[in-house]
């Protein structure tokens, strides 16, 4: 049960963001520039990124969420998904998207956790600064989704088919957009 | 150094708006609405919990640039903020504020070790839903913040008397105009 009283239909941050619309709007902002916005690292690139920090945060309504947006991108590809959070060192993923995963494991940990080797290896495997600061700041800020999420007790679906249809508008409209939907 | 390559002359969190303002933005706008805006938390109180966090997340920028903000609202009282640091238990706080400061460390922790006595025990000294709610999104924004700044290395200045100036800044004009004054 929620530790706040939030709408009952809406779950995980969806109930949050129809709560409290004048903190959802950045939320939601922050999330389309850093998972959605035209960037040089794939939506399904990025949106993997989210579901591993998510997992090792044990959110299981953000990873289960941003894991189905990630599989979207990837054409329906859940099992890609999958063994990303299972093993991300052994899935069929680019030498770069490992590194920048590494980094945000670190993140994960804490900020001073990231070491200047853990740089050096991303950029060995054609990384820019750019894509080094989304994925630092992709990992720190599901280090607040996920906390925001699971710190009020937000109710999730359990069923990962739930995710699906809204996990496919997300990946064509992305989030600008889900303020005025959960308001509405 | 800075992991990434950033502006010399902006320490901390204000090289990284400057280097990229779509993000920077949103994560003002957040700190704005959770910090700033007119709300039943002062912003003094508001300020306290964003420092507890990250002296607890052992990010000095975050936390001597947020705790000089807080001694602005407090006419000055730089002594009470390093009260609250090292022991807020016996600080010269509301017990109320001392229950949500319980609570943000709880979320500085992970987001599922807020337990319900810890939100029953705010409750009992007049915490509302929305004080309860905006406390744990400050307590998850600041385990974003402080992992963005110290997980791309940012530089900070080591004198506390550095941070004055602009925090007495912020203090008054909050934080929306920020994302300008950097890029400027």
């Amino acid at each position: 049960m929620p530790h706040i009283k939030l709408s009952e239909d809406q779950p995980g941050i969806r109930g949050l963001f129809a709560y409290r619309p004048e903190t959802a709007k950045p939320l939601c902002e922050l999330a389309e520039v850093l998972l959605h916005a035209p960037g040089t690292l794939s939506p399904a690139e990025r949106e993997l990124i989210a579901t591993y920090v998510s997992s090792l945060n044990d959110c299981f309504y953000c990873q289960t969420a941003h894991g189905a947006i990630a599989a979207c991108h990837l054409g329906g590809d859940d099992l890609l998904v999958e063994e990303v959070k299972r093993d991300f060192e052994h899935a069929a993923i680019s030498n770069k998207l490992k590194e920048l995963i590494r980094i945000a494991a670190q993140v994960q940990r804490g900020g001073k956790c990231v070491r200047p080797e853990d740089i050096g290896r991303a950029r060995e495997q054609g990384a820019t600064d750019l894509e080094i600061h989304d994925t630092i700041l992709i990992a720190a800020a599901f280090c607040m989704y996920n906390r925001y999420v699971d710190g009020l007790s937000t109710w999730s679906p359990a069923d990962p088919a739930a995710f699906r249809e809204r996990a496919a508008k997300v990946a064509r409209d992305g989030y600008s957009g889900i303020p005025s939907q959960v308001s509405g």
